[in-house]
């Protein structure tokens, strides 16, 4: 640990030429994907990355085709300077830091597309986006080369994508998934809070605060799903400034139940303001409901 | 080289731990894919594989996910003893050989597409073949981890999408594309060849002429692509019992062309009987054609 500064890899050849004489000393490479303006969430993903490996490697690139055509990628908040910082602060070792250019150059047209998962949520209102999730998290994989790579819950719907991409492509990569670290008036941390006023910013609270309405109802042995996501929409209905892009239970695979039979997760995507926000809660019995 | 006998792994698991201690140890691994049948066109990519690395892998799976609803794969040919033997005497030291289940488990999702290349020739003809090519490929490359892979130019449109795909996906695999092998009578040594009776192969044989019958042409001056694809379309009309799926003229990296600025290639889709063939050749002004 320690202020050790990383090693920033801009190119995709040098990071794998970097991986593979790493690979054959036998060291364990853990991968980070992150698209930057690092906060404790990713933080979080870094220190758990040092019990998987001995080499932590953070990605930070903002995917342009991640993106829709009216989405935020030109003001998507970027500070190389101290997301640097924070890395070297967590231990890592490389920073991957390629520029679009480099990734997708003049001629490119492969992707990935993992169909089930992808339809519905977010799928639905972010056409290809996970498209492009997908092929950007394979080519960082092709680069990096890691034994493990670690995401965060946040993203549920993602995370569950790359694990079967994962399997599906026989990519032998340990994918990882970390609990969502929140701020502690609740909010799920992410890079876009930034775009939140003040009273934005205390209306989206009433997102953490739905999902844990149902969450309470799950635990009164609630396993209807309409019923549990209906008791959450009501807790954002109440508020204004709030639009719902949706808000749906699902059986923890993501499978479309009516009625859980025994874990289950709660996943909304709202906007407010501009801002795009999105949130999930595990429904669990154990461990006090996660 | 000699008759060694190659090891025989089945599932990508074990390929992989192969492959890592492999790399890990400095040898160079070389891939040649196959679906098995293995004829000389097959053995001459083994013999090149020797060239490029100290490993040779043939892999050979019949991928159910290439194939129409409407296509042969149920009777493709398998004679894995002979393959077997074949690939014995071509000093190779892995058969990757998978079966179809452990390649494609329950909730087998992911595709992968190269979006532009597929468009037209057989990618029209074929729904989906492309798609399922690349797939398989990527799953094939990950469980193999080559330096290199070695596919024949018969399957030209085929090699230029794993070409792009390759480079796409960052996947540090050099690329090798092997000169179509024929019979001394000219037919393009396939598979496929054994379901054609003896008529049809002597039918068959208007092909590679028709090819050739364009390449005279071209050598006289002659640039544009219809007219060179005409002449050859002329000489495979005059011939009963031959439907053309298309004959194309194009330029060498398979974009669309009236005319040819310097090489170009001929390409070729027919059924005679229910047997699909395919075909092409390259247009050079160098080295006497090819």
């Amino acid at each position: 640990m320690g202020f050790s500064k990383p090693i920033v890899v801009k190119s995709p050849n040098a990071m794998r030429r970097i991986s593979d004489s790493l690979r054959a000393k036998g060291r364990k490479i853990v991968l980070v994907p992150t698209m930057g303006y690092l906060h404790e969430g990713h933080a979080t993903l870094m220190r758990r990355g040092h019990s998987y490996g001995d080499i932590i490697v953070v990605s930070i690139f903002v995917n342009p085709i991640q993106f829709g055509p009216s989405e935020d990628l030109a003001k998507y908040p970027r500070d190389f300077k101290r997301d640097s910082a924070i890395c070297g602060k967590e231990g890592v070792h490389y920073i991957f830091n390629p520029d679009a250019g480099m990734m997708y150059p003049e001629g490119f047209q492969t992707k990935i597309r993992v169909s089930n998962l992808e339809k519905g949520l977010c799928g639905d209102c972010r056409p290809g986006h996970f498209e492009g999730v997908a092929t950007v998290v394979t080519k960082l994989f092709n680069a990096v080369k890691p034994h493990t790579a670690i995401f965060g819950e946040k993203d549920y719907q993602q995370l569950a994508i790359i694990k079967r991409m994962a399997i599906d492509l026989d990519m032998g990569i340990k994918i990882i998934g970390v609990p969502t670290v929140r701020e502690t008036d609740g909010l799920a941390m992410s890079s876009r809070n930034i775009y939140l006023s003040p009273d934005e910013r205390k209306t989206a609270l009433t997102l953490p605060k739905a999902l844990r309405e149902a969450g309470r109802i799950f635990k009164t042995g609630e396993r209807r799903t309409g019923v549990l996501a209906g008791v959450a929409m009501k807790v954002l209905s109440e508020v204004s400034g709030i639009s719902v892009e949706y808000i749906e239970v699902r059986a923890r695979d993501l499978s479309i139940v009516s009625e859980l039979e025994k874990d289950g997760v709660i996943l909304a995507a709202i906007k407010v303001g501009k801002t795009r926000l999105i949130d999930n809660l595990v429904l669990s019995t154990s461990k006090g409901g996660r």
